[in-house]
């Protein structure tokens, strides 16, 4: 069989995160059910994909990629304007390739690259504010920018993850992370690592904002990490400023 | 009374245009009903709008201006941060000031800029499908901005004029007009007139569209303008990329 690896992009905002869900389980439809109804209808066997991030409702991807083995036989550089042709607006095929059949979407992953933006405006923007967490109060950037160099490296995240999670190894590596300032006053944390824990970049920027505005001093922000703790650490910040940028293979 | 301006912004792809709806005529609400009823709730009294454009359903506005007379009392600058507690996230209070007595948006206004974005890409992109007119195959855009500083001037605008609009002159005058092509392949196409007829400006860009692809030469173009027969033009541009963009007034 051939193994097609799709690299995609969506708005969340109307879906129930990217994993498969029961029908009529919940009132909105996840990513994975159309993408894999709509590839069975290019391909023309039933489908069942794999995605590099799971990625939660209303969380957005500009780099996500997913494989999944077909008989099909629809040449690959024709994959991305069939798709369009049937996939709804807010969910587009980039690119296509084939690749080994023991590549993995998931599991093959070497890292990715998580961003988040905040308008820190006190004025929303109609045309962006799907994609951003607009904070209304001033936020020291400065703060924020020490703070997350804090993260860098091999480190226990378990003070940034979720509650409830599938147990597994809190253990994780951040390549690099840095906060970017544009004219407008947008904010984008960007957080590259070989792997995130369950709201693992979600609850980090929640605790980044809470240092920019000084509810945590750097300090706090590093004893909390240290701790482990995640009932030490602030809330998670919402959904809508995250967006999977981009996914690493060897 | 008070005579107070805003200037908002809106994405228009859920409303059925500016201009008030009777209830129930339409399924989906005007921006000008919803405007309306928020601003009676931070004034207290009844609040009658007028607007510089009466944007159709799906168009959007950056700098859309409104005024209205009233006997509340809040101060101008309160009142950005007050709407936005009340409006849905897509429409925003930019600004507010005070003018005279006689001031009305529309009447006073001298000029207004529209900006219409095409997207010239095989692969659409999420985050802006609702704000771009997409069109897969490729656009002559040296062709198209030849053919677009014909129309600036004083002219009969009757070729690019809706069939069926209220009667009034077809003579308007277009100050600026001009192309510009992003390094996305994103073409932005910018008018500033007097005054626009109904769907004057979609029609203007359906027919650079119909030149940028090869159908209509520029000459073509020329003679079609200066016939001021509607039915020779190419059909209207999709409201969706379309945005009043700035009011000018003196």
């Amino acid at each position: 069989m051939r193994n097609i690896v799709l690299k995609i992009a969506y708005d969340g905002t109307n879906y129930h995160g990217f994993q498969r869900q029961l029908p009529l389980k919940h009132s909105t439809i996840a990513i994975q059910n159309i993408l894999e109804s709509k590839l069975e209808k290019i391909f023309g066997d039933k489908i069942e994909i794999a995605a590099a991030g799971r990625t939660d409702s209303g969380v957005h991807a500009l780099g996500q990629v997913i494989n999944f083995h077909t008989n099909g036989t629809i040449p690959v550089e024709k994959i991305p304007l069939a798709a369009s042709g049937l996939l709804p607006n807010d969910i587009v095929v980039l690119d296509a390739w084939e690749a080994d059949e023991n590549f993995n979407a998931r599991h093959s992953a070497k890292s990715k690259i998580y961003i988040y933006r905040i308008l820190n405006e006190k004025i929303s923007n109609p045309f962006i504010n799907r994609y951003v967490w607009q904070i209304r109060y001033p936020l020291n950037v400065y703060s924020m920018r020490e703070a997350i160099k804090i993260l860098i490296g091999r480190h226990d995240f378990s003070a940034f993850r979720a509650a409830g999670g599938a147990p597994m190894s809190p253990i994780r590596n951040i390549f690099d992370a840095d906060i970017f300032q544009s004219y407008s006053n947008e904010l984008q944390i960007k957080i590259h690592a070989n792997g995130f824990l369950y709201h693992m970049a979600r609850n980090i920027v929640g605790s980044l904002v809470a240092v920019g505005r000084g509810k945590f001093s750097v300090d706090n922000f590093k004893n909390i990490f240290e701790s482990c703790d995640r009932n030490l650490a602030a809330p998670t910040a919402p959904p809508q400023g995250l967006c999977l940028y981009q996914v690493f293979y060897s």
